[in-house]
């Protein structure tokens, strides 16, 4: 009795401390606290990403599991209490990985090497028996012209040009080698080569291989050549192994293969605004993702967030000025139709969007946000800063904001990218590792809070353009 | 022929560019870029932890894995070409854990749950047959003198106030929960407790009970009871059963015993200063680690930063003004007696100390450093901040350091901790899962490299108190 007495006393006290405390604080700086709160401690974006990954796994557009992803996703926006949750339609390709990979490279007839390799997303199969030729090693596309048709024709070419540890930015030195990936199987057809392997975009020694889009652009479809990633400590070693041996015989052989483009759909939510409905917020990260893991940073983990940040507005009692969506982006990975169609729907509805925010770099530690804006805006958001300072989201840069927003691009809106921490990304990307024992709650739910703060502070207080 | 006579070409650009780009660059910003080019490229603090945890594993004081830890890191500072290492002699406590502790409990006679237990270091054992009693659960110290006698005596106490997961710096919820580990024993014993129970200082839920430190202060020997901890899991399976079934029985055993005192040792390397050689600046971390893990994060990762700094340093071809130390420190865990030994050390040698900074808060991404020293020194030091800033290590606070160059607190002495990200800092610490596989390389890197910034410019600059 004294016990559970002493117990409502403390109670009180507290609840009298804590009226103070907010009393003290400005109105953006009590929803920010309410916000961190809803999201550390009652959070549902880890639940839900735990569903996508573990119970769906990899959804590759056009697969099964991107449509139970569309279902599950849809069911959970349903649930929130938004005023409206839809299914937009929209075509996507269809390209399958089909058996697995097989690879290997041989130093003498008959002693051979196995080698993990995944096909590129896009790439053509090889001829059913596989590719096995010489292997010409190169720094990146620019060694192609040097090297000639003389040197490339009937071989296989090694893109092994490593992304720069030195760069702190991970994301810069993706940049910085993706091209041997994107590009590099169309340049090196066009000197002759049979096929191109691509050491993976990763900046860790491991045996993983990672895949990702390429692309054949112009050239004739006759001329296609498969393409694939080695794992980087395969890379290393058919490196080194070359310079033992430059005669050496790599064999791969994939079956992957494009299909038709198959109806799918982008996962729509949204909270109709009180004063200024005709405004839209678009806060979304895409619900594709690759095959070889289960997707959970890449890009689980923007969806989650962005669907939590609806519903931590719901729960904190916001009630928005302006019309709030959540957007899931079906196929950014290999085709983002998904972005291009929801940009398309908009401008045909004559809905003005005057703020875009994507998550897809990863459920890591945010550290701040980067703004693709006027500089006026960005001048203005800057006065935002500090009230991320207390929950260290505050690195404002000028800098792009997401793939699938991209197409809602224009003269007045402003468009926002999470930046989380980057360290850790390029372990995982594209690769069987991105699975969700290697994301943190606390670092995703962070992130899923910091990307309802922006949210509301656009909602609040609208853009220049909006004024 | 053409392709080599290509790439001399570009080379030769290359170096005429980064020539260029150098000479726009502040001396600072050079050396900055040469350390983390050192720390990035070829860094070795990966390969050392990678030893310090998978070939010799938890190090607790005066075991043979922590004699081992002292042999290796001697070894490996031997190697860098140092101006002197040794080792300094500490007498250090010796507590072992003996055989795996035993726990479950049981809702009716023969039905029993088993309990995820760790013996909390520092404590005695239960009887050889264990200690089976009823459970009074409480949310902190301050229940207990509620409860009094009549609700604790012949019981034990299941200290279960979690941590608080609404603040960003979860050292910070670590500190508003640790007393119950701390003391939560000794208190309990005070109220005739046969025994207390804690609830692992972890944020997440999962099964690994996390141990630490405990007192018994000035409790009578006679007097001592079993501290233990299990696991978040079981602390909310037990809750709930007890809300269930008040009659609920715990049962646990442990052997852990306290030896006699053993010799060990602090591991130093300097580099002796070039122009104030009497002046010392001191970089460490703590070599002992708890034993259920391998002690990667805590404090393996401190240690072999640490090590990295003086490496890099010689590396980079920087000749220090003043006397640079590296210190790993014996004995932080439970008894921190390496620290105080070393401060013991310096004063008797008049050793001058003018900064020294520690990294015990994990190999995570480095966001910054905490500064204890005078206002005047850290308003001083705030304009460092820009150099650090292209790194994203710019995170400057007052606050604490480290506890083993606590001993070394003075008037004038700048103190220093590295603070790196805190999200999963708890997952792991003390925990069976501290292992090297949780430590990401490019993160624990980036760390060694900060340090080594802050390092270079107390050494080029000096201290307010040295001018």
């Amino acid at each position: 009795m004294n016990y559970k007495l002493k117990k409502r006393i403390n109670l009180l006290i507290y609840s009298l401390l804590l009226t103070t405390l907010v009393y003290g604080q400005s109105a953006d700086e009590q929803q920010f606290q309410k916000i961190y709160e809803a999201a550390l401690s009652e959070g549902k974006a880890y639940d839900w990403l735990n569903y996508l990954s573990n119970q769906i796994g990899g959804r590759l557009s056009g697969s099964i599991q991107a449509q139970q992803a569309v279902d599950y996703t849809k069911l959970q926006l349903d649930s929130l209490g938004l005023d409206r949750v839809w299914l937009q339609p929209v075509m996507v390709p269809k390209w399958v990985r089909g058996t697995p990979e097989f690879a290997y490279f041989e130093t003498t007839p008959g002693v051979t090497t196995n080698v993990p390799l995944t096909a590129l997303g896009g790439s053509v199969a090889t001829p059913q028996k596989g590719i096995k030729a010489g292997v010409i090693e190169v720094q990146g596309i620019e060694d192609l012209a040097v090297l000639g048709e003389a040197g490339i024709k009937g071989k296989i070419v090694f893109f092994n040009r490593p992304m720069d540890p030195t760069l702190i930015n991970t994301f810069s030195a993706y940049s910085g080698a993706v091209d041997q990936r994107g590009q590099g199987a169309t340049e090196a057809a066009k000197y002759g080569a049979l096929g191109v392997i691509v050491r993976s975009m990763n900046l860790r020694l491991d045996d993983f291989p990672h895949t990702g889009g390429m692309r054949y652009g112009d050239l004739p479809k006759e001329e296609w050549i498969p393409a694939a990633a080695i794992s980087t400590n395969a890379a290393d070693l058919l490196s080194t192994s070359l310079k033992l041996n430059p005669e050496i015989k790599f064999y791969f052989k994939q079956n992957c293969k494009q299909f038709d483009d198959v109806e799918s759909y982008n996962v729509i939510g949204e909270i109709k605004g009180t004063t200024h409905p005709e405004e839209y917020i678009v806060v979304g990260g895409h619900l594709d993702s690759w095959d070889l893991g289960d997707g959970s940073h890449d890009d689980g983990a923007g969806c989650v967030q962005s669907m939590e940040v609806l519903r931590i507005l719901k729960k904190t009692g916001y009630k928005p000025k302006r019309t709030i969506r959540v957007v899931l982006f079906m196929n950014e990975e290999n085709g983002l139709r998904g972005g291009h169609k929801y940009a398309e729907e908009a401008e045909r509805n004559n809905e003005n969007h005057i703020f875009a925010l994507e998550s897809d770099s990863g459920g890591f530690t945010p550290r701040g946000f980067s703004f693709d804006s006027s500089d006026a805006e960005f001048e203005r958001v800057k006065a935002w800063q500090e009230l991320f300072e207390p929950y260290l989201v505050h690195m404002f840069i000028s800098g792009g904001s997401g793939a699938d927003i991209g197409p809602l691009k224009n003269e007045s809106i402003v468009m926002a990218g999470l930046r989380p921490d980057s360290q850790r990304y390029f372990d995982y990307h594209h690769a069987a590792n991105d699975t969700f024992e290697h994301v943190n709650r606390r670092e995703l739910e962070l992130g899923a809070a910091a990307m309802t703060g922006l949210v509301y502070l656009f909602d609040k207080y609208g853009t220049l353009g909006t004024q």
